[in-house]
């Protein structure tokens, strides 16, 4: 048995409306193309990944007794597709470590992604690019 | 230029403080396996997906004038890994269509995954899966 924690997300409404999870909040969503209140999934997305992200490259730098504070920024973008109906996301995500450059810091890349539960369920693909940065 | 709209979300702290967007919302981030207040990836991404997916098949069957309700629910489990430090996610996807059996939803089911941004971002893999139900 190696599941430890479960959580169900209903949507009813479509991109404008409630979402909600079955034992806990319901959040406002709105289209990212209006200027109505309320969260959407590109943000819902980025604040998966920055928060993953950073939570597990904090449990590596730990393991390895470096004491760097880090950071992760993610950005979403809403793109039309061309070659057929609809649209994608691109995902880009930016992982700074106090006191590294960028060349260190692109190991550490490399290692998070591979171990953060959000990154692996998205393909290394040309939409979703992970990238090291100044602090 | 093909792009729409962008966030940028943002993660200090880890698995256990705050994530905020540049330009909007903070919201308050605590680990699944603890007691504390707040939202964590599993429910983040559960969010997304079916919000996401609920509002390209309210699209696709306004595209085929199908007035019937649709309603998304996406569970989110956390897993730890055996094979390997850390964890991982397993999400599976359940589309009802009001007035549809399971095999009627199921084609709906292939074309939504298709064109769902957030869908398209995860490979279809072992550890996400679409699955049509009862409305």
């Amino acid at each position: 048995m190696t599941q430890l924690y479960e959580t169900t997300a209903v949507n009813q409404d479509g991109m404008n409306g409630k979402s909600y999870l079955k034992d806990g909040e319901t959040y406002t969503v709105s289209s990212p193309l209006s200027k109505a209140e309320g969260t959407n999934p590109e943000e819902l997305v980025g604040l998966a990944m920055s928060t993953c992200f950073n939570s597990t490259i904090k449990a590596i730098l730990k393991e390895e007794r470096i004491e760097s504070a880090s950071k992760v920024e993610t950005t979403v973008k809403l793109h039309r597709e061309t070659e057929e109906p609809g649209y994608y996301f691109t995902v880009d995500v930016y992982l700074g470590i106090e006191g590294m450059n960028e060349e260190k810091a692109a190991r550490y890349v490399e290692k998070t992604k591979k171990r953060c539960p959000v990154a692996k369920l998205m393909p290394i693909s040309s939409t979703v690019r992970f990238y090291p940065t100044i602090f």
